[in-house]
């Protein structure tokens, strides 16, 4: 095979189909990737066989032919050349020659036989949203899946349709975050529970841009994500998800509005006092006006005052901040509600429409030394 | 005590007294910074025994007394601090509270008694140069000291002051690395050697303006930098320094004259093919009007041939590709001049007037391969 691209187009190609690629895998194959040529495409792809990315590369085919090629190798070659075209060139047995004005490397490639090439997807009716929506949905979701794989579920999220609605769930036994948004058209139900670490990875090559689309299809397995030229197909995990919706009660005895960005900082700022193993809580005291945040730590202590708007009763309730924390960066409103019931029970915050809801479990504390 | 200070202020300043705190000390007052208040000043001190910080901060006393305060803990709390008036006061058993805006911190302090002050330096006249001019020689010398202390005086560099030139040497075995600036002043002749761990953090702070000054004082243990309401005093490290200027000899077989970005980048490609602990050379030739550059390693190889000029012989001669990359970053001129001996002898990268010199001891390899 013989081809013929600018070191940009393929740089960016490159970077996609890196996101398939293992760091270390047992089957050395996949730590390489396929550059595949036909008559009229030039493709490169990678499979780490949870995820795989097929993703074409603007180019001329010179002749046609494919190699697998260490991904690693190929993609740091590739970002340290000249801006100019790149020749790519392999002869019989693999050996690929990589040129660029005066700079020429050579590199041993493989046989693409034994490849774990992506299966073939029937693509029905897919579902179409805005690369911005999935990306941004994907954020706001994605930190509260679980990373022990002890509870395989957890480390998915939940994908569910609903008509003109698209509901992403994600949870770790301390927290659920759920985002709702709107589509366009209207969808057959489903749910399905994605990969986080595959959401990851999609999230980092979406382009975030409003106007570009990404097509979703489903089939029993597989999700299969089409965008800019780009597929990225990843398994689904197979079982039941949660049964969420029980969780969500409406009922409240106390309702707090306050300043995000206020609250945000200031447990920001209590944080610093709790040494990473030190599972200390931050403690909410809610009163009229005023809630109170208190941490008590080997290192010191902190308190600090902030102004609310309160409906209901006063509570005092602890918190890990870092679940706080990491609900509350993702929220783009400047006034937040956060809704309680009592001191054993958790905690919501939401909007008036639910398009966001992360309800956090509280952690108890010794009250007598705050 | 107690004071009043802007927190820009209170960052700045404890941000530049924490580059002499060590990280873990079995000391553990050097942990922390002293909060040293005067009637008329507001001082931030620390020293890891070797390097000793003294910096002033801007704000109004209260009261006066002085503290020693755990200095992570400390800049933590104030780097998170809203933008205002943040008042640190303490009581008699040295409990610091610390207060901005609403927010109010409470952390153990400790009495400064223990902590070893920096030692009176009997200040004669200085040696004066602008702070960019320090901070540059610093960045293009400090590259080349070695990190093994085994032998001390190569963890140091050569600070020699010549009537009105300043000569700063750095060398670690395999390579030699001098600037010279010329002083608005002469002076008596004087010979140093400073830890490169200090130059390294003193670099760190100076404002890199060529209008702000740097006043420099020696005496037989210590060396002292003033500039911008700071004092940094370092140890000098004991000993006599090599004699360098035996193996500056001007003779050379091959001069190349070679663009350096061009050079440079061919270099960091090549490097690209070489494993961590692969010692694999670049193997330069250099004939009538290119230079050919090549690596080949276990994963593959690459050549590339860059235009130059040249005086004298053909030669073929091995580098070790980081120390040339480390010399190159840090020439500014965009046309470099190369002096080459034999395959065995060091190379020199110098301009004209000397005002820099790289040395560079060859490594061998076997042509045959090559």
């Amino acid at each position: 095979m013989k081809i013929i691209c600018q070191k940009s187009d393929l740089l960016n190609s490159v970077s996609i189909a890196l996101k398939a690629v293992p760091a270390k895998s047992t089957m050395p194959i996949l730590e390489c990737m396929i550059i595949d040529v036909k008559s009229d495409t030039i493709k490169l792809i990678a499979n780490d066989m949870e995820l795989g990315i097929e993703t074409i590369v603007k180019g001329s085919v010179v002749t046609t032919g494919n190699v697998a090629i260490n991904a690693k190798v190929f993609s740091e070659i590739i970002r340290k050349l000249p801006d100019n075209d790149v020749t790519i060139e392999t002869d019989e047995n693999y050996m690929a020659t990589i040129t660029c004005e005066k700079a020429k490397f050579t590199i041993a490639g493989k046989s693409s036989e034994e490849f774990p090439m992506l299966p073939v997807i029937e693509k029905k009716a897919p579902v179409t949203l805005s690369q911005f929506t999935l990306k941004e949905v994907i954020r706001q979701t994605v930190f509260s899946i679980s990373d022990n794989e002890s509870n395989k579920i957890m480390t998915g999220e939940l994908f569910e349709i609903n008509q003109n609605e698209l509901r992403v769930v994600s949870l770790d036994g301390h927290r659920i975050s759920i985002r709702k948004v709107k589509l366009k058209d209207s969808y057959d139900t489903l749910k399905v529970i994605v990969p986080g670490k595959a959401l990851q990875e999609i999230s980092k090559i979406l382009s975030g841009e409003i106007s570009d689309e990404v097509d979703i299809y489903f089939t029993d397995r597989h999700i299969l994500f089409e965008f800019n030229d780009t597929i990225v197909l990843s398994r689904l995990i197979e079982g039941e998800y949660f049964k969420i919706n029980q969780m969500l009660s409406g009922d409240y005895e106390t309702k707090v509005t306050i300043n995000k960005k206020e609250l945000l900082s200031c447990i920001d700022r209590a944080t610093l006092l709790i040494k990473e193993n030190e599972k200390k809580p931050i403690i909410v005291g809610i009163s009229d006006h005023s809630m109170e945040l208190k941490v008590n730590t080997t290192i010191g202590s902190m308190n600090e005052d902030i102004d609310i708007s309160k409906e209901g009763k006063d509570i005092l309730i602890g918190f890990n901040p870092k679940f706080l924390i990491d609900a509350l960066r993702v929220i783009d409103d400047e006034e937040i509600d956060i809704y309680l019931i009592n001191p054993k029970a958790p905690c919501f915050i939401k909007d008036k429409n639910e398009t966001y809801i992360y309800l956090i479990l509280p952690v108890s504390f010794n009250a007598a030394v705050h």
